[in-house]
């Protein structure tokens, strides 16, 4: 506990006096005010995290990974059976799966650990064992975790940060694997939220109807026996949260203490802000949203976050390839600032 | 007339054998089916532009910017005075705009042709003059240029891919400048669909109200005094069109008979689009959309072509921007192929 409330203690807001600098300079550039829209907002915030009018390209890119699995499952709410969360670990660490081909063009490295595997714990050099326990216990039955386990999980995530990302300027994005988490993730947005479980409930990997009807009630189930107290983030992270969720949430908290930019995924990193944010209202100062995914919860995550995702590609594979994808784009929005030509050097006449 | 009908001819469906090979491709690649979206349907459409269910990454990336006047604008339907289209041409040909860094993040090369700006020939060793007139004429007066004027400008379009398009695979992006163009694509989209102006008008570069509803009645005025006929492509371009949307037409049919897939931009490489879909219904099949800029009319246009647009950033500069925002994108499609490994190779169960 010591560490998450060191992190929350050094959370500050972003620098005003770089980000209205970098306003200024956007503003004389030759375009019309405004017109590279959000492009625009991601320079100035940008400014405002690294305190600098002309903010400088990411040195170190990365792509935490964190993944966890869900008692739910039992329930029967995924289309996938559980050991697709190790196999999938070692595919993300063999590097075929489709994080991996993304980051690569991106320029981020992949980092992968396992903070809540179920199963026999997996041996690889490259994979950074930071198990809790082997899986959440089923949630419609009491709480997916102890309080103390969702402290000690959202401490290795602030952790990651400190171990992994040694370069600045630094870019994280959030990535995830785990069996039964947008079940999970739409709990807790329905926690925080009080929206109706049946109207934030999606079809995960690609579930039929009935399933999806089935996965509805057991997200109903679980808001019923566990009472998660939408005041009090670590409740409803430790009831009917994850591992993985609270791995990321950890990475934002983390990031946003040394004013890192994080850049959320989907559904179940957008879960993790939620409970980042419960915690630290200012961490939501150092996110961008990627992407909104086809997962009907993502959008809601994102309006109470109020951060407007870039892409909209009716994406729903998580593992952070939503956020990789956003990185050159954030990249672009540093070129813009640094590289345009200003109204008077190009000699061009401005709008009335 | 001979090479623009020579190249109508010339365009055919894409390949839907590759097409479907990349669709198995993709559904046996270690992710839920579909889950990766639209970046998906990229990579079947490349498959089959390309004729091969493993498309290739393009070895020549472009934007092809052309630039043009409106006789429009001296009916005060812009913030910005006509001379800028000339500076910012100037402004493209030093590097120093938007599009020059955003191409160059991406790795894409900068074609910038006059094809009908206003005033004195400009002089500049990498512009390619092939200006048609002077502008357009005031098509609240009369026609913006006759059928013969518009085929040639179209024709010069087809002439740059030709010229300027060496490699395979090629992708190549629409850029356009001209103070008034905005006024001309809102006219040419009613024009093919019938919606009134007042729903497809926008601020373009940054009006007021007051002159948005000066705009809308300048265009309403435009279609009545020409009453364009939608059935005839040419007539609509001719009439209430512009030079560089005929050439920004012109190129994407010339890459269209070529099978080079074409990136649009915002709203007025869009009118372009219509002219070209008009003209030869198959060159859709050749079209990306990159973004949906905040201009109203730009929606419309894609639901007409049936495009999904992959960003939605609020951006409305033109020259291209949009566009090569999303060439990264499109080659992600093409790495996903190529580089992800399939649930056999990566020894991970499958879904039910």
């Amino acid at each position: 506990m010591q560490l998450l409330n060191k992190t929350l203690a050094n959370i500050q807001a972003p620098c005003a006096a770089s980000q209205k600098a970098a306003k200024e300079r956007l503003d004389n550039l030759t375009k019309p005010p405004g017109s590279l829209g959000l492009l625009e907002e991601i320079a100035y915030r940008m400014a405002g995290m690294q305190g600098n009018s002309l903010p400088q390209l990411p040195q170190e890119k990365l792509v935490a990974v964190f993944a966890g699995d869900h008692g739910v499952v039992a329930e029967g709410v995924s289309a996938f059976p559980q050991e697709v969360t190790p196999q999938m670990v070692l595919n993300f660490l063999r590097g075929g799966a489709a994080i991996n081909v993304l980051a690569r063009q991106a320029g981020a490295r992949v980092v992968v650990a396992d903070i809540g595997v179920a199963g026999a714990p997996m041996e690889h050099p490259e994979l950074i064992n930071c198990r809790i326990k082997a899986g959440t216990a089923n949630f419609t039955e009491g709480p997916a975790m102890s309080r103390e386990e969702a402290v000690r999980a959202i401490e290795t995530g602030i952790g990651l940060v400190r171990q992994q990302v040694k370069e600045r300027p630094a870019l994280v994005g959030l990535g995830e694997m785990g069996i039964g988490n947008t079940t999970a993730s739409s709990a807790v947005l329905a926690a925080f939220s009080g929206l109706q479980a049946d109207r934030i409930t999606g079809r995960g990997t690609g579930i039929d109807e009935h399933r999806l009807q089935h996965k509805i009630s057991v997200i109903q189930r679980a808001l019923e026996v566990n009472r998660p107290d939408p005041g009090d983030g670590l409740d409803v992270l430790a009831k009917v949260g994850g591992l993985e969720i609270a791995g990321l949430a950890g990475v934002i908290l983390g990031c946003a203490a040394e004013k890192i930019p994080v850049v959320i995924d989907g559904f179940i990193s957008g879960a993790a802000a939620l409970v980042a944010c419960a915690l630290s209202p200012l961490s939501r100062e150092y996110l961008f949203a990627s992407h909104v995914s086809a997962e009907p919860g993502h959008n809601h995550v994102l309006e109470i976050l109020n951060l407007k995702p870039l892409l909209h590609m009716d994406m729903r594979l998580g593992e952070g390839t939503g956020a990789v994808l956003a990185f050159p784009i954030i990249e672009s929005a540093i070129h813009i600032l640094h590289e345009m030509a200003t109204f008077a050097e190009a000699g061009v006449s401005q709008g009335k």
